[in-house]
């Protein structure tokens, strides 16, 4: 059957299962939803249960939007929507979208626009045409996401286009009659940087990351040119487990060298994906290092996003639905599971991920419905990659800042901007509120605020305590008053001729960004104290001071100058947002359904071997640790 | 460097090594080969060093031609050959090739055209103008060598711009940074049938065997839809270990679906492909069955062979050189070993092979100038799946032919026409010869005697015993008296109604071909004996009769009538091509030098992992059983 005749199969059917007075007026795939348009929503929106029955009986992702010429107009529209929304509610912002009749509608408390099991959106659709569509107003304004919002409102009738070539080509018609599917290898593996994998059918590629490794030039970007991936254009779907540039960062090339599909990935995920890519080439710029794509790319990636909620069963291609769950590494991170034809196979994609509760997030997920592989990051997989407890982590950095601030001294801590930046915070927060450390300024330097600013977009992301804070005790950490954004260099100053505090600044391994404004001011100083929170690669200046350098050439407005190194520098591990050895070797004791299959990557050479080979001596199960270029068959 | 400027440098290096007075009129790849054009082919002749010489110096394989307008005209040659030629020699055929300039000297015993180191040949060269190549005059004309032979001849233009392009296609420039093979698995791994691999680097793709399962409907073919191997006009080489339609019955479909390449193999697998292609598809016309490509893609797959003796090392893509081996399982099979890039991998297919000395062949070849991978079959890969010796063998078809015959029956073995069948020849010749066995007759029906001359063909390719049976002794014993070749129905007849005998008739599992005449024919008689000698595969007739069937439904003339087998039945295990566990066991001790990996396929599931496993166990070297469609990186 090709694309036209199941619409006009599908219209048949919803038409059947309507009320005999709601007429509808066009179906169409857009992305993998379904559109249902009518023009009478209001008729729909009284009957809640009839699009959750259509959208299980025809076991698709059901979307009903009113036909063009029933929207009332905007303004009228707003007033409506005033009306029937409380005033507690907060709404802030209202996004008209003539292309899909969708009005995004922004609130501090989305959950009164909502109504009980949806009462008051179906009432504010009845009243104005338009199909509401609710978003929490930020309490910190990110520029990226209004940016991002800006430039998609911009290209809305483009986008719609290309959801609707997406959802044709994820319906159409299957033609093979083998099944198998193969897993081949394009990155990522005994090693760490250039995450990417394909997973391929008879009828499909999804490519699953794609990665840059940053502190690489000979090996820097996945295998992309080997037949397997290459055309580009072949390429059903890319999905991105989290947004660090070592899963995301070469995803913008995809679109100059002739993909034309998908990016799935949860709406944190995508906002991330942006500030770090816009990041990424801003940094390149000013080095003056050539960069695989332009700016233009990372806006064609993000026209090509469909975001999905953790949860959400999704078709993507024509054989394969996608559920993506919480991963607990960073913001919106998600453990990918793929399930292959009806019944056929099932296959997850760890990504980066924490099995232990953080600040920040719950454990990651380990219960699938089903699973016969797993493949699985091995960052910590040696047999002596245990780390501290996240507890004994923070009694340490407490301790440490606690000794520093009492002989009159600053704390500088670089930090990546996205994850391990917000636990420190969210660690030095508590203690404060709680005085077990005294009030004392916590200074964000960096796109850490930026990235900050995020995460308060999305505190249905966070785990349970720290949203419990958020909406039932008022408390918004991320928001408390010890936090303070730098922005200027005069600031800088203030701050390094200021009173005993704590700087989190970017970048992580301190190979750039404005740590290193910080450590030439402060470094000297051997009341001071350097705090390294994270993994520091071989090469960097993070390692050479961890090393016991402690005279470090700086280029200051371009001539080097040496520093001395006299401040203390104290290594706390444990704030890593990868599982430790411990925790891997407890997930895969843990997960649900015990897989058929384990595979490991995301690790040297050593830690990728080291925990294949523990896994399958502990658990039995058949493991394997594939070398870049591989194809794995499943089944 | 385009290959038009290599080709430049090449004429210039080639001149400067030449005497002055002999002028390169042309330089161009054909095939492999660098062909050196020049108007006086006879001054180079003279010295035999020079093309030697040459040829080590560019590290290619050099070839002279004359010019075309130095060309005698063909009487003339002929005649100047005869004065130069002892008669001794036996003169029988010329065939000259006025697009190559070589003229095809058909000789009884070729050494006498040759001459001492090519003195003779030089002599000849010097007086014609044509370059001389020599070939023996089979002893019993084969009609398939004949027409493959006529047919190449009237394509020789197109031939020749066919190499060309293969020529430049495999001195083109090598332009990636990366370095890796790999070998992927498009069939016959963990199965028998439809032998498939893909050696893949980032310059080239080779295709080693491209079988047919012929007792599978479902999966008879390759996976070649898949995109490491799809759009077949990007494999640079099809390589065939031997002429089996296991590893080459589907290589002229290649042709049907865009594959434009070259196909390297032994001379005498060119030949007996060619008999086995025509004769699967005639069989399968027969049944009705759908062929996956008509006749003419079998000379279409001839047009591109290009035929290669064991230990020619030769340059067929630019970072592949390819040499062929004994293997020892049936005439012109070969151990296919490639060299990958300047030193940097080295990779060894044996194909079906046997490590024992057999009545034909020496024992496959075991030692390599290097060797990282062995890619080794193991149809008798199981540790139970060892077999009696060639000798036991022997001494019990021996006995139940004496037993038959003195009882007054008759023996009919069912075998396949290459191979088995000249082995149980030799064997039932030499018991005669030696007065062991009384003086009965062999006769042979089906295609064994036009396999039988193809073998008579190509005595270099037999082992010593028999070579040296063949030359020195002149007994050559496929050209015995006891042997009789059986042609029409009224012959079989007779020899139904006749003396005590033996019948070697095809096909080897008894689904189909004149064996079934004779089961007919002989079946009731319980004074008779069936020998099963081969591998009868599930489901086939050969299977049944040997599990004891007594009743078997034939059909005669367009109705089915049933045939009471009462004849004696005896299956003589040990006459197989394939080494059996202890031989590949062996094989794996004593190659040399001792590779770092080994991968077996061509055996059910249980016989490649229970080999895979049994090697590594005792040899301590990784192993694999790889599926169907997995890639494995070699480097």
């Amino acid at each position: 059957m090709s694309v036209e005749e199941v619409l006009l199969e599908l219209k048949r059917r919803v038409q059947t299962k309507l009320p005999p007075n709601i007429n509808v007026t066009g179906i169409e795939f857009e992305g993998p939803e379904l559109v249902i348009y009518t023009d009478d929503p209001r008729r729909l929106a009284d009957d809640g249960e009839i699009v959750r029955s259509l959208a299980k009986d025809l076991r698709k992702r059901v979307v009903v939007r009113p036909d063009l010429k029933v929207l009332a107009d905007p303004e009228g529209a707003v007033k409506k929507i005033q009306q029937v929304v409380p005033p507690e509610a907060g709404l802030t912002n209202y996004y008209f979208d003539g292309e899909t009749g969708e009005v995004v509608i922004e609130a501090e408390k989305p959950g009164l626009v909502i109504g009980r099991h949806g009462a008051t959106l179906r009432e504010i659709t009845k009243l104005i045409g338009w199909t509401p569509k609710v978003v929490r107003t930020p309490p910190v304004r990110s520029s990226t996401i209004a940016n991002t919002k800006e430039y998609l409102r911009s290209v809305q009738s483009e986008r719609k286009e290309i959801l609707k070539t997406i959802g044709r080509r994820i319906h159409r018609d299957v033609a093979s009659k083998d099944q198998w599917v193969r897993i081949t290898t394009l990155g990522g593996c005994r090693e760490v940087g250039r995450s990417c994998m394909l997973l391929s059918t008879p009828e499909s590629k999804i490519i699953v990351d794609c990665g840059v490794n940053v502190g690489s030039d000979d090996s820097a970007t996945p295998y992309l040119y080997v037949p397997e991936a290459y055309p580009l254009n072949q390429i059903d779907a890319v999905v991105l487990t989290h947004a660090h540039l070592d899963h995301a960062g070469l995803v913008p090339m995809l679109y100059k060298y002739g993909y034309e599909g998908p990016i799935y990935c949860t709406p944190p995920t995508r906002d991330l994906f942006v500030l770090l890519q816009l990041d990424y080439i801003d940094i390149a710029g000013r080095e003056g290092k050539r960069m695989p794509y332009e700016s233009a790319m990372i806006r064609e990636a993000l026209k090509h996003t469909i975001t999905l909620n953790y949860g959400d069963v999704t078709d993507i291609a024509p054989d394969t639905k996608l559920t993506m769950h919480n991963a607990g590494h960073i913001l919106g991170s998600s453990i990918c599971h793929f399930h292959v034809g009806d019944g056929l196979y099932n296959v997850a994609f760890t990504g980066d991920f924490k099995f232990e509760k953080t600040r920040l997030f719950d454990p990651a997920v380990h219960t699938f419905p089903r699973l016969e592989t797993l493949v699985m990051e091995a960052t910590y997989g040696g047999s002596n990659s245990t780390q501290p407890s996240r507890k004994e982590a923070e009694g340490r950095l407490l301790k440490v800042v606690r000794d520093t601030i009492k002989r009159g001294g600053k704390v500088i801590i670089p930090a990546f901007a996205v994850g391990r930046s917000q636990e420190v915070m969210i660690a030095l927060e508590e203690a404060i509120r709680k005085k077990s450390l005294e009030e004392i300024s916590v200074y964000l330097d960096g796109m850490i605020y930026e990235a900050t600013a995020i995460h308060t977009t999305y505190p249905e992301y966070l785990n349970n305590e720290l949203r419990d804070l958020i909406f039932h005790k008022g408390i918004n950490p991320f928001l408390s008053e010890c936090f303070v954004q730098v922005e200027t260099s005069s600031q800088r100053s203030k701050i390094v001729d200021g009173d005993p505090c704590v700087v989190l600044a970017t970048s992580g391994m301190m190979n750039g960004g404005p740590i290193l404004e910080y450590l030439k001011a402060l470094g000297p100083d051997e009341r001071n104290t350097l705090v390294i929170v994270g993994y520091q690669a071989e090469g960097t200046l993070g390692r050479r001071i961890q090393k016991g350098w402690n005279e470090i050439p700086l280029s200051a407005e371009g001539k080097t100058q040496t520093v001395k190194i006299n401040l203390e520098v104290v290594t706390v591990d444990g704030f890593s947002g990868h599982s430790d050895r411990n925790q891997l070797m407890d997930y895969v004791r843990r997960v649900y359904p015990k897989p058929s299959r384990v595979i490991t990557n995301h690790g040297d050479e050593s830690n990728c071997l080291d925990l294949a080979s523990s896994i399958y001596k502990k658990h039995r199960i058949p493991t394997m640790a594939p070398m870049n270029l591989e194809t794995v068959r499943l089944v």
